[in-house]
């Protein structure tokens, strides 16, 4: 089993809301940057790729999120990724959000998508590259 | 009990992703989108004056989503909410959100708002004006 | 001649920065709404089906803009679309955004699309469709 | 004279439009990032502690931007800041966005900062501290 993986993400001027705090929906926005990167690193393949090249993509299809800290514009993120379960055609991810300069939890989404094929918009089994590195990324 | 409040909200170009289909994280936008149309139809007061007069936010805390058909580009969403629980200093809206040709459940989110004074940014009871309004306006 | 075409958004707690007022590339997310509005009421046909029918889009290639005096949260705007100049392959778009409460310019941006085959990316000459609508539009 | 500022920015799933390019009003907010950073490494002092310790913010006036190519998901742009003018309140920056895999120049922004004070939002004299870190930048 791997170390978590991580990544950061520096909160921009356009991020935040006129409250000066991270609008929420951005911060799926991270989520999702941070799967991006994910599959870049741990399964070898950038997210555009596993577009491009297997036709597949994994949207969406259940989010449970808690929010505890808000975000504030000037703070950098440090957006943690891992694997909390492996279906036949669906993975469940979680998403911890820390502020870099305390390493306080801000936020945690929970996240379940489905690995679909893009051009017929089915759900299908999820390739075996995947799973197997998913399957080294499980918490 | 008024009937649930409802508004549309057309996909634009720049909502959807290269699958064609709704950023997931905009939904949450468009949930956001319908809460502002909600405080102004329902309860007499525009969100930006709700922040201006009162010094009041409703930050969202936790949020629970399933997204169960995607919406694409060129369809037009109607997003109904309901308040299905009010607590002291919180309130739990919930959105329906449908594809207006034929009516069908793309997603649902429950969000619980908390109230909070945006000077001190700590949660604060509801305001006696707020409350009618959610009260009246629970599913 | 006809009217010049105008559609109203209203400024949405996320399309503002932490200064309160709309961050600015927002507005010219705020344009290509109106013009996806424009194309819809006076071409006769959504941008949606204009790209999934016709294989046509309308990228900007070039934008000039002047931005007088910010739209705040809470601002509603309306958005002239006028058509400046018509080429083989290209059209001119003027957007004016004005402040609903007072009429007054906020900001202007002069925009060159070009009609684009969306399969080969080449420009290509305007189809007589469009042609007619733009110059029904022209200013 | 200091060499160009350059920082890198992945393109995003959710930066692309239906047709899998960055969504033009996109490419600001990458020229906003680039600003962002080229006041935290060229001026010593984070975009968000201008506005806090200064009461200063430098938004955009005009703009004049020309797209030659268009960046596509999975592409990672370089955006080069420098400054091409330098005024008693206001500076205007140059964004130059390149394509890293080839180096190829996608886009062009020309804009028009006014040095801005927040509380009044009013023009005010450029401080001493940015009009030093400008004029090393001036290209």
């Amino acid at each position: 089993m791997l170390m978590p993986f991580k990544t950061r993400i520096r909160v921009r001027f356009g991020d935040a809301d006129p409250a000066g705090l991270v609008y929420y929906p951005v911060l799926f926005h991270y989520c999702h940057i941070a799967m991006e990167e994910f599959f870049a690193e741990r399964c070898g393949i950038p997210y555009h790729r596993v577009m491009a090249d297997d036709r597949i993509g994994f949207p969406t299809v259940n989010v449970q999120a808690e929010f505890f800290i808000p975000l504030a514009y000037g703070d950098e993120a440090e957006v943690e990724v891992t694997v909390a379960r492996i279906g036949g055609s669906s993975a469940t991810f979680v998403y911890n959000i820390r502020r870099v300069e305390d390493g306080v939890l801000c936020a945690r989404s929970t996240s379940v998508h489905v690995s679909m094929n893009l051009d017929t918009r089915c759900a299908v089994p999820l390739p075996p590259r995947y799973l197997e590195c998913l399957a080294e990324n499980h918490s």
